[in-house]
């Protein structure tokens, strides 16, 4: 069995000493009520549930996996899975930052986020089936029509029903315009609505099938009979399991069944369904063709989601790690014993086992950073008071939605694997726990974008196409910040080599842009280690930060002093990475020649 | 299903065209028979009984696993498992490198490491149970008593009985000077000799109970009653799981049962047990005290072979990546359609693709020259025909293990990540294989000494205590080698930087001693990054001495120009890791404070 506390201190650090959330989320919108007080109440009640419901099933989740039964089509998820969806949905969880007009709290998508942390720390597994539904909400709430926020919506909102998105085909993964489910109009149905009938088979679908709640709807990608080929022919369409009738009401079992679930790696706990779709009703869902547009909105949401995914493996491993490493006694220091009294020292008195756990905490803390970061930019998006705050933080969030997504998904697999090595042949022994998370977070490079696609998406639309807007934006956040301390004694050790590393990335940019122009396989010849690059900066950006705030809090000194040696850490041994991902960029795509 | 095909092609390179593994074999003690054909011969053989008879039951043991039976304290091995094992020492594997006196056939070590690559390829897990096997015959053959070795090794070496290594206990990991197990004096057995009454309980022992052979020989480290504490009071013994009668028939059941076997994240084909030793009778075998030093013997030898595992894995993943690669259809080549008539573009026209495929090439190829190498130097330390030679042999033997180790296997977890990644999310799923490799990878840096304790080893030891003999000898071949080669037109890209590199090893080296001289405490705070550091420069004269063979062999042009790419890969994206190696290694230990 593992340990998990909810890290509240931290996120409350990072929230309101570092990104002054009080003050930006009070001054958006219908922000009035958003103080301090209520996010800690929230938090509080997250981090209960989390520590006391979630957590206990993680494991013996991992162990006893989803079945499916073949006669029925149906999914048993493990143990205390349902009765942990049930409390979840009691406590108003499922609405949380959904609007007030469908039944949610219409709370900030930055308070979204930290609850999404504790709740995946948890249990990554479980945290699946209400991630899906909130994507599918998203895409209802800004693409749908208003019987279908009602009638579908408002029923995920509540938790009564839950959601998935249907994008992936056998053929068609990466390249979502090689897909092939069919979609053909088949008369009217509820609100007058035209019905389609969808054809198709979906993989990879997570919440699939399950018995956690009485509906399930779907958001299927498929083709209309009239439409282009490629990704500009593909619409969105509603299609629920059970039929629904116009006074909400179940109706018959629509053709929409789940034909098998993998067996996976890890995310046991997670029912990863091949969907069958046979003449199942559906409806549109947005314009005819405009599916892959509608798609990106859950999109986006939902690869911040994952990036918080790798945050909260990685922070749940670090946790029980340290523990391990501050329990386990073996060897004796290499200055000569540190508990003389005991039959070994602990393997804290070992600098590489202390290495091993400081490039957790700076990666944890980091991208805690970072994620929350990028969803306040989410609410300024929203509902800033003027168009000029909206577009900043909208270009902003643009640009760190694959930075978020990659960078924490990888630095989650360093640091499971570093957790895991400081157990030695322990970490290998299921019964610990440590492997499970290794296994857990193997999944989050991969789904909701690959990180090289994350990396093209970062370099060739964000930077190119958009013209490196949020880029800018950020740049001039770093500088003004660099400006602002660099008489800050504590901070000299940092701006100095910020300002240098910001510098450069601007004039690294540079050069790239022009060497893709010449030739657009330099694009993906750089990507990833430009994405590794900007990732390495952004973070040591948020710890200079994370130090300056930290001076200035009310924090213990102790949890000051923590921040310091962390960032001093980071700066010392970490950010050095960047040398080696200029050597990638620089490298050019002559360096990786066809291969037969 | 995944593939498998022997790399002959390459391993013959590696052999002959860059280290001249016939001249050095043949012109060594008892090496006569030793030439290219012979050996050519056998790897032929090994490559079959890897790809047909080892490769198939990979993920099906995968899948099913060991079974434990309580009543019994019996293993059951995955269908297929017995059988192979039956063919194996049939066809005398068993005994390919062990003394003709007892049975083996003498063949030199690079060419079991070689034999052994292709059979861990072919599935790890089994091989698991022959490996043990080997190291037990080491540590008999060079302390046990002649009766112990006609009675015992010999019953090994004939594939009839099989070894284990008995270290571990709970409380003594990395620490064994904490290990508890007792063994006192109980009279007189077989050939005179005392036996003792072994007592306490092992963990972790690999292939500790199965059903391959009718005996298993454990060699188990324990304390006599006299016994100094710590690591100076520990003797070896061999126990034997059925006690033996003086003609070598089984006797009684010795009190010596595996109580349980570990469920573990890979490698679950291999019985990984719990050994209970209740007064079981074992006898002494070498000094007494001196256990660890007879461990050692058995641990270098086990040290390389768990090298060659990473290499195996890797391997084979990246053998079943690159097809995959091929095959998928998945969007369009940045710089328009290659493949205009089919659906969609191959992954090999998406240059990063390709660098995750040639990050594994030039680790895998490299990784092969080092452990071939290294074996190469373990032949020539055994039986050159001058002691000089075989002296120098030795040291570099001892400088190169803690890296071949160490390395190789990290970089398979690096490698087998980056195969699964290619597969997006199918790399997630059971049924294609590519997960297994990343699960079973994982051992592979934490058993026989985790990266951390080959870390410590390497600098501690082999640099610092014994004054970097070894590294010299390494220096001054590499020094010897790009003086050689200044004036090659092929490699000038990379003997520069070779050079400059090698250098400032050198003085990096000399600068960290004498801070370390100052403070113990900076050994810890530097061995990881040394470890990567020197592990790194090794692998880029490896690379530059293929480039050589490669230019001055008979192969095919498109070998030749793989290697020239792989190695200028190599040196533009993967050398430039040394930057932020460097920079750890410089941070020192105050960057690595105490951790509450």
């Amino acid at each position: 069995m593992t340990l998990y506390k909810a890290p509240l201190d931290d996120q409350r650090f990072a929230l309101f000493d570092v990104l002054g959330a009080e003050a930006v989320l009070t001054g958006l919108e219908g922000g009035d009520g958003h103080t301090r007080d209520l996010l800690d109440a929230v938090l509080e009640e997250a981090g209960k549930l989390a520590e006391q419901v979630l957590a206990p099933t993680n494991w013996p989740g991992d162990q006893e996996g989803c079945h499916y039964d073949k006669a029925t089509h149906t999914v048993t998820t493990p143990k205390g899975f349902k009765e942990a969806f049930k409390t979840f949905a009691e406590g108003g969880w499922a609405g949380l930052t959904m609007p007030e007009a469908y039944g949610g709290q219409a709370l900030p998508a930055v308070l979204g986020t930290a609850t999404t942390e504790l709740f995946q720390s948890g249990n990554l597994s479980w945290s699946l089936y209400p991630l899906l539904s909130e994507g599918a909400c998203h895409a209802m709430e800004l693409h749908g029509e208003e019987w279908q926020r009602q009638l579908f919506m408002s029923r995920i909102v509540s938790g009564d029903w839950t959601g998935t998105m249907c994008l992936t085909e056998p053929q068609a993964g990466s390249d979502l315009g090689l897909l092939k489910t069919r979609a053909e109009p088949a008369g009217k149905g509820l609100h007058d609505a035209t019905t389609y009938k969808i054809t198709g088979t979906k993989i990879f679908i997570s919440a699939g099938e399950h018995d956690l709640a009485e509906n399930i709807v779907h958001l299927v990608l498929a083709r209309l009979p009239d439409a282009p080929t490629g990704s500009r022919g593909i619409s969105m369409f509603i299609v629920p399991k059970f039929k629904v009738n116009a006074d909400g009401s179940l109706g018959e079992r629509n053709s929409a069944y789940a034909g098998a679930i993998e067996h996976k790696m890890g995310i046991k706990g997670s029912a990863t369904c091949v969907m069958n779709f046979d003449e199942a009703e559906g409806y549109l869902i947005g314009q005819p063709h405009k599916g892959l547009m509608a798609m990106f909105t859950m999109m986006n949401a939902a690869r911040l989601s994952v990036g918080v995914q790798g945050l909260a493996l990685s922070e749940r491993a670090l946790q029980n790690s340290l523990n391990y490493a501050r329990e386990r006694l073996q060897s004796r220091a290499l200055s000569g014993a540190k508990f003389p009294d005991k039959p070994a020292d602990n393997l804290l008195v070992q600098p590489d086992v202390r290495r091993m756990l400081l490039t957790q905490r700076a990666f944890v803390e980091g991208s805690r950073l970072l994620v929350l970061y990028n969803a306040l930019q989410v609410d300024v998006e929203a509902r800033a008071k003027d168009e000029a705050t909206r577009q900043k933080a909208s270009e902003l969030v643009a640009f760190l939605i694959p930075i978020s997504k990659a960078l924490v998904t990888e630095l989650s697999i360093e640091c499971t694997k570093e957790a895991l090595q400081i157990y030695g042949g322990h970490g290998y022994i299921g019964e610990n726990g440590m492997e499970q998370f290794a296994r857990d977070a193997r999944i989050t490079t991969l789904y909701e974008g690959t990180t090289g696609i994350q990396a093209a998406d970062l370099l060739g639309r964000k930077i190119l196409q958009l013209q490196g807007v949020g880029f800018r934006h950020f740049l001039e956040e770093i500088s003004a910040f660099c400006q602002q301390h660099s008489a800050d004694e504590s901070l000299r050790a940092m701006i100095g080599p910020l300002a240098v590393y910001t510098k450069q990335w601007g004039e690294l940019t540079m050069k790239l842009a022009g060497r893709i122009q010449a030739n657009p396989e330099e694009l993906g010849a750089a990507a990833n280690d430009y994405l590794y690059y900007s990732g390495y900066i952004t973070l040591a950006y948020l710890w200079a930060k994370s130090v300056a705030a930290a001076d200035k809090s009310g924090q213990a000194e102790t949890f000051k002093q923590a921040k310091r040696d962390t960032a001093a850490f980071y700066f010392a041994r970490i950010l050095p990475r960047c040398l080696m991902h200029q050597a990638g960029i620089e490298a050019g795509v002559a360096t990786l020649p066809q291969i037969a």
